[in-house]
């Protein structure tokens, strides 16, 4: 059996970011027992989830969280799912940006969150991204020991086309830093993992910060893992916490013969392409 | 409030085609102090589904199923979703039709069935439509006094980019007359409603055959309506019935307002479109 041992991170943010990544560190250490082959973050995990703040934490490719996070994958030998930090360009675009590591502590992707989120729910949520933040511009796949994988950014899952692209790309199992809210959480963060890795028939792995009531913006929490047959292998709720979970590399080749359903596309009618 | 009303009719399918006709019509007339706007059938309501059937049962377009139904819908004064039944074209190639009427007993949609059904589940269902139907290569919206609305039948469900089309086009409601199995029907049957349902911030309509355990192809039931926010709204058994709801349209207005998904949509990265 081809598998893969991967734990997520439900972590609590603080606001001082060296905190953060020194927590990170600690509970890494604390998994070696585990010998998980990828550990995943959340979205802004060395950031309050803020507008306001993602400018004044934002740091260069390569700057001092970017080291501290390969460090960590090198000295753990890990693949590092290092959730999404803010990045700012030469030109001062601050980006909400996803890192990932290869046990070597090379960076393997980076993605930069490409659908920023805008929302004004009635009697609900309210928050707008893009009031800071600057949108990226690519699909992101890269290639592991374990096969393509692809990564995005929370509200990048929204948009069915962007995991389609992935997986037409080939990407297997697709990885989503992400911070659904007390409106969209209960709503629909399950069911857009499950409808994702079923349409696309790849392993999902959804990686969210625990809940802090005392934060501006309430994350959901309940980081969770998709199987390709759109089942939910694991969730956890909101509080701190790991998210352990082998997951069979063998069930998407299986299921994806059982039920082709990327083959059966009717790519004579319809087609989805990157521009 | 912009309102309608629709009944789903979770019919049972015998192998006697003017039965099953029959059974719809005295359906309809049970119908009439409800004053639905627009009744939806199963998927082969007319023909047991079982692929040696299809040809036998096949009847070209304005054949004697289509007149009766036809007649049904100017009768009662309803927009009638007629299910699917076989159609065989001039050259003799059969395919699974959903035809739609308006009031006036007009014929105002046909969709053929685009995606195929070919399945082979491991120690689960296996099923091959493609042994005698021949598959459709139309996207079907269409105009009512609801405003457009879009059409595809069962395992279409099952394509992210069928769904998006149809909204594209302007789809606000989909219906599909749809029969999932005891296998794919647990499993995939109200995700995929949801889903397509949220993502595209339409109504769905899904309208299966009742379960029939004598039959060789055994439906899971469960017609359902989900609304534009991916919750499900109505959802039978698997028994013989009818599932009437009220629609709201205004909240598609309200949910695309709020959430703004299809605007959000990065049309300058990717594009779908029909070939």
């Amino acid at each position: 059996m081809n598998t893969m041992k991967v734990a997520l991170l439900q972590t609590k943010v603080s606001e001082d970011k060296r905190e953060n990544l020194h927590a990170v560190r600690e509970k890494l250490r604390s998994l070696r027992t585990e010998r998980p082959d990828l550990v995943t973050l959340p979205e802004m995990f060395n950031c309050p989830y803020q507008t306001d703040l993602f400018p004044a934490y934002a740091e260069r490719e390569g700057g001092e969280s970017w080291q501290e996070l390969s460090k960590m994958a090198k000295e753990e030998k890990i693949y590092l799912s290092a959730g999404s930090i803010p990045e700012v360009d030469e030109e001062g675009r601050v980006y909400n940006t996803a890192y990932v590591f290869d046990r070597e502590g090379r960076q393997i992707a980076k993605h930069r969150k490409m659908h920023l989120f805008d929302i004004n729910v009635t009697g609900g949520q309210y928050f707008k991204e893009s009031d800071t933040l600057a949108a990226g511009d690519k699909v992101t796949v890269f290639d592991t020991e374990f096969g393509r994988m692809g990564i995005c950014i929370c509200f990048d899952i929204r948009f069915p086309e962007l995991s389609r692209l992935m997986a037409q790309e080939g990407a297997r199992i697709i990885l989503i830093p992400g911070a659904f809210n007390m409106t969209t959480g209960p709503a629909h963060w399950e069911l857009s993992f499950r409808a994702r890795a079923l349409d696309n028939q790849v392993y999902m792995l959804g990686t969210a910060p625990a809940r802090d009531l005392e934060s501006s913006y309430t994350s959901w929490g309940h980081s969770i893992v998709t199987d390709p047959w759109g089942n939910v292998l694991g969730q956890l709720d909101e509080k701190e916490g790991v998210l352990i979970q082998e997951l069979n590399l063998d069930e998407i080749t299986r299921i994806r013969r059982d039920l082709p359903l990327l083959e059966s596309r009717r790519l004579d009618l319809y087609r989805l392409e990157k521009l």
